[in-house]
């Protein structure tokens, strides 16, 4: 039975900055520049979740992406839309939320969440010029 | 020589519902809800189709394009564009017409109409929200 | 106080066929050619809903888009959303659902279902390379 | 001499909450919801300036698009790139920042700053499922 | 009977190099920089086509928008599809070919021959960050 | 340290044609067709540009997308953009410049210039409809 790969694209509105709490002020300025600004600025981000598996032969998919969409809608996209990416979102505390470090969070809460479907890749789209991928590896 | 993926982009229209024969309309219902309407629903598909390979050295081609698009036009979108994908397509004879099960079946059309040039993936939008991939193995 | 035109985008996937049943098969098919297939084909329609007037001085608003998103998904999205336009949505009923038919349908249900807020302009796109546009007159 | 009017699609990225100060938090949050979030959400804004003239026999332009983008963006984007709308922005003080406030604020500024070349419309994007036109009226 | 628009969209990709043969070479490079590069530079265009008019009762269009796609596809996409804008194409012999001067000799064109279909817009994208609107008057 | 790709996506618009000179007019004709044109063509190709790596602890950067932005900038889009591929860039001298042979020519210019970063994949668009890949292998 072959391994077919599905996705759903899911979206959130956030603020954030790119600050590590390690460094000072003046640090943080001269690596991040204008995406430390200290009052916020924030995205229209883009999820794309991807599962793997062979296809099941009574329903057809590999998985039911109405069940990935309620599952991801509830574990991420409800703690992350219209919300602060730095003070509100526990999966993120203490976080720089660069969108590396969302990512590979973002795996951390999906994966389990969706087993015993196999989450195979998340791809987070910052701004329609720049995304992150990530495979769990 | 190295290896090079080049893609088609292509699009086609087509009506269908997503309805497993060998179950009773109870359990099509209850498996795939608004997706099992009996009077059809449908989607403007999105099929990218790529091809891998080196470079040929007198075309600076991996493969002509052009020739790939006529391929998948006369194999695929001529029996599936402003069609019935459960009523209509021979590829598609007693499938339910999931996205993973279009593009496993057009796989086995595609890949061997297009040889010696080897395909290497097949991505199926259904709509601008989800999508499936699929390598062939 | 200077007007504003706001405009919310909504989706559906939808079976129809091109079809005047007032004319015979034969004459349908020389004039709607594939479009006329009699086991229906479909899109994903994108509908844009646009209302103008002054901005309100406490909301900031010209309207509530979440309340027209609301009202346009109770009248007119859940009526064709994964469904056949030509049997089986009540404001079509008996109509031929060209686009052009579909969107002045369509402004004779949202535009009262939406006042006393002034609806402006519908846009109707059937695939990325079409689309219509209505402005009620 | 015919009309044409040309635009030019520019982008930011900025923190904002939908807030009226004269208003209690009570009735913001009845009035706003989710986008009266008090730590801050955010959007990826586009925003599309039009211009609208006769064709100038030298140029063959309407106006030098590289100098409206100059314009705007030394005007307008660099005021509210990587900012907090309601914090940072001097054209938009005590203002509450919905969509509809920020175009006509916007084009307080672009106007007199494009001048002699003439304004036709802005049209801003907050996601890709809403957005405000303004002309100036 | 209500006047409804009907638009369809055309790609064509072309060279061409903004360029004005009554100025000097110096006079050229100084009005429009590394849009005058000598050896010329392209793009691909993206064309809309409007129509308005009152939809055909019998048909359940405004126009037959198959015919439109033809017409223009002949009089205008084959004439500028892989050519050069300022050597090869007879409708813009001896003009500049900047967007605006492109998009009313296409009006030219195409409004003779659609009619008596009535054109109403046409809109013309050089970039994803740039297009020209124009509506014959 | 997990892997993450970050991905930066850059636009050029150039002139080119597809013209292998160690062969006859004719043979050029007959292998690449219109894309032969003498008098040239053109796109917006668009490049994806991206790395792979463990995310640095002190920035939560993979890589800092704006030097990546910065570099292929300086060493690839300003030698492109608004130029001849055939004729103006020295990375391509004598170079057919077919996707393929561009991107494999690109990725030898980007890889040691954003070196100690590892370039994992160029993805460059042609048009809406086709694009190629290339991971160095």
């Amino acid at each position: 039975m072959p391994d077919v790969t599905v996705t759903r694209r899911l979206r959130f509105n956030a603020a954030h900055r790119v600050h590590n709490p390690a460094l000072s002020d003046a640090e943080n300025t001269a690596l991040f520049g204008k995406c430390n600004h200290p009052n916020w600025h924030g995205h229209n981000y883009v999820l794309e979740v991807s599962v793997t598996g062979p296809i099941d032969p009574v329903s057809g998919y590999v998985v039911d992406l109405g069940r990935v969409r309620d599952v991801v809608e509830r574990e991420v996209i409800d703690q992350v839309d219209h919300r602060n990416l730095n003070l509100d979102v526990p999966f993120l505390a203490g976080a720089n939320p660069t969108s590396e470090n969302i990512v590979v969070a973002m795996w951390g809460v999906i994966a389990p969440a969706i087993a015993p479907a196999r989450l195979s890749r998340l791809r987070l789209w910052e701004t329609e010029n720049n995304y992150v991928e990530y495979d769990g590896r």
